[in-house]
């Protein structure tokens, strides 16, 4: 049983920046020399996300288009009200998809569907230099 | 320390089947013979999703309800437009509320809620054979 | 490689409780004495939720806000109509958010962003007593 730490790293525009890590996922888990079990993908910051998604341009729309609807760009935000810093909403998106996802390994592989990429959803309003952490254990 | 891998395979009828899974994961946990340690429950597919919830047949209706709310069957899908599938809102409600989840295993057991079952989200909007990875590691 | 099993118990006032745990899993982490893994940060019962935030005063309000567009207090819940509880938006939210994060540990630390803190969420309508189970593995 071993564990393998590797780090993502990429530049953003902003939102609403979708990035599929998958390959570079793949990339690692297959650097761990893991047979058989688990890697985190894990976002350091608030104001990102890790999901996975079919990655074609049509829901790469489709998912802000959903979020607005709970966190609006329009809202009132007391963080906004705060720091002024136009993100509240944000924040607000990152909090509620989460920033980890963990995946089984097996066989050296992850058993995604074809259509079921890893994706990084950058939700800040401007570019970043965004770290994605994989952390894998297994045999 | 050691790694299991089971998978628990069903057929759904399509949305708003929700599927309580315990029992079959704790039949894994179980068949892992792992005393402490993780249980992952991943969803292979972009159009279903893992959470827990109170199995009951009123949050049964109203977990969809809440789900529409940001994810409206009428509302109009860029993916509808390009691949004319009529599920833009199954990827974007999956994509939110995710494939995976890890549970912690302490003496042979999860430590889940008495009104806490482990269930599958069938999103999409036809009939799906599906397959859960059950991945433990532990002692 | 080993695992590590903690608990963090507190009391809370009922919704919208935003409550910070990330020195108690900090605490957790190092009493683990692993260098190198991965913990499981996970809320037993159907209620609460755990994720990540920037903790301050604007986004503990920004969240629940947020929570209230898919999931608002003045819908009609048919786990209302069935048990009388009022709470069925507490149920709705804890679902779609999860109750269940996983954060790896690198050189004895978790990777957090500095603005970014593991909070629990407490959804429900009442003062509830709280049980977080910490599952650390690794090396």
């Amino acid at each position: 049983m071993v564990t393998y730490s590797g780090q993502i790293q990429f530049e953003t525009q902003g939102e609403p920046d979708i990035i599929d890590i998958t390959t570079k996922v793949k990339e690692e888990v297959k650097a761990s020399k893991i047979r058989s079990g688990i890697v985190t993908v894990f976002c350091t910051g608030s104001t990102g996300a890790i999901t996975t998604i079919e990655y074609e341009p049509g829901l790469l729309k489709d998912l802000p288009n959903a979020m607005e609807r709970f966190a609006p760009h329009d809202a009132v935000y007391e963080h906004h009200l705060r720091w002024q810093d136009g993100n509240g909403h944000s924040h607000v998106r990152a909090s509620i998809i989460g920033p980890s996802l963990t995946i089984p390994i097996i066989d050296r592989q992850m058993p995604l569907g074809t259509w079921q990429q890893i994706v990084f959803l950058e939700l800040d309003v401007r570019p970043r230099n965004r770290h994605i952490i994989i952390q894998a254990i297994g045999d």
